[in-house]
């Protein structure tokens, strides 16, 4: 488990993000490297000036779904970028915005929070996950 | 093809995990051990209660695909728990429960299908699925 | 990275099948071999008959975010069918069309673009993928 983790996040509601962070937090908790790709409404969401707000969560969650999530963070779970947050304090995770979504959304680094480490290409992606496996959430 | 396949299910619509269920069937009946976790909305699907009704399918199936697998299920074809069943018959297959999706719906072991093997962590995962590839549906 | 990437595109929205081609296209680039496997609502975009269509986006886009797509459409982005066009040309991309879902369906493959090469079950698929990655968008 040397090579890294290479978590996609495309999806941008808290739901899939709070999975996201959680995988990486587990990884980087075991020492292992976890490299974070962004794209779409997921590089959306960590935009500096929304990235504390209500993203939403996936349709079939449903009126239950919600109300589980609210109860879970009114008694205190902290919420998914938080976690990366605490994950990234442990080392070892790198997050780096797709260039391609960067240009889709007229985005400029200096826009996105700064849990985001910089920008790269799909090449680099590659490049930088080596043998690692890949994880589209 | 010895490590496992680990599969990280979160969707809860039908389609998904009807996929989930023939991609697990078909890697059990290649002798390839598979390792179910189950997190947020397709841990809901699991409950005892709810295993065999309408789960809904992804927004993007509209009429048209609901009417497909409408009469696919008429014409016989196994729902998803039922697939998985037979997969777990050929053995090799670990299907266990997220105990922080756990906690957000508020469950315990005996709430879900007799399908659901165990309840355990990130941590847990990761070290069970060793160098094993990590599939997110 | 000698062993193919094993893309399962079960999405069929034009936001997560332009993400699904451009991983196609970067990974090619790379000249590493690329095994799509076409299922469900991803399959039914590769209709011949349709693949040109607009094919939605995911719901958490908003109008925001289908304002962004229009924009870059308009400025001349590539759609994602000729993304996958461009990267099949570079060679090392499969594209197979899921027999169960060709089922689903009810679909031949005269019914599908041209970029589709054939038609496989779940089995075949696993047996191509061999030890390379599998990656579900």
């Amino acid at each position: 488990m040397d090579e890294p983790l290479n978590l996609v996040l495309f999806s941008g509601t808290d739901d899939k993000l709070q999975a996201a962070a959680v995988l990486t937090a587990g990884a980087a908790a075991l020492g292992r490297p976890v490299h974070l790709f962004l794209q779409y409404w997921a590089l959306d969401a960590f935009r500096a000036d929304r990235i504390g707000r209500d993203h939403g969560l996936a349709p079939e969650a449903g009126p239950a779904g919600r109300k589980a999530v609210e109860v879970l963070a009114a008694a205190g779970q902290a919420p998914w970028a938080e976690t990366l947050r605490q994950a990234k304090e442990l080392g070892g995770v790198d997050v780096e915005a797709c260039s391609l979504s960067m240009d889709l959304l007229r985005l400029e680094q200096t826009d996105l929070d700064p849990l985001v480490d910089g920008v790269e290409g799909v090449t680099a992606f590659y490049l930088s996950a080596g043998d690692g496996q890949i994880v589209f959430i």
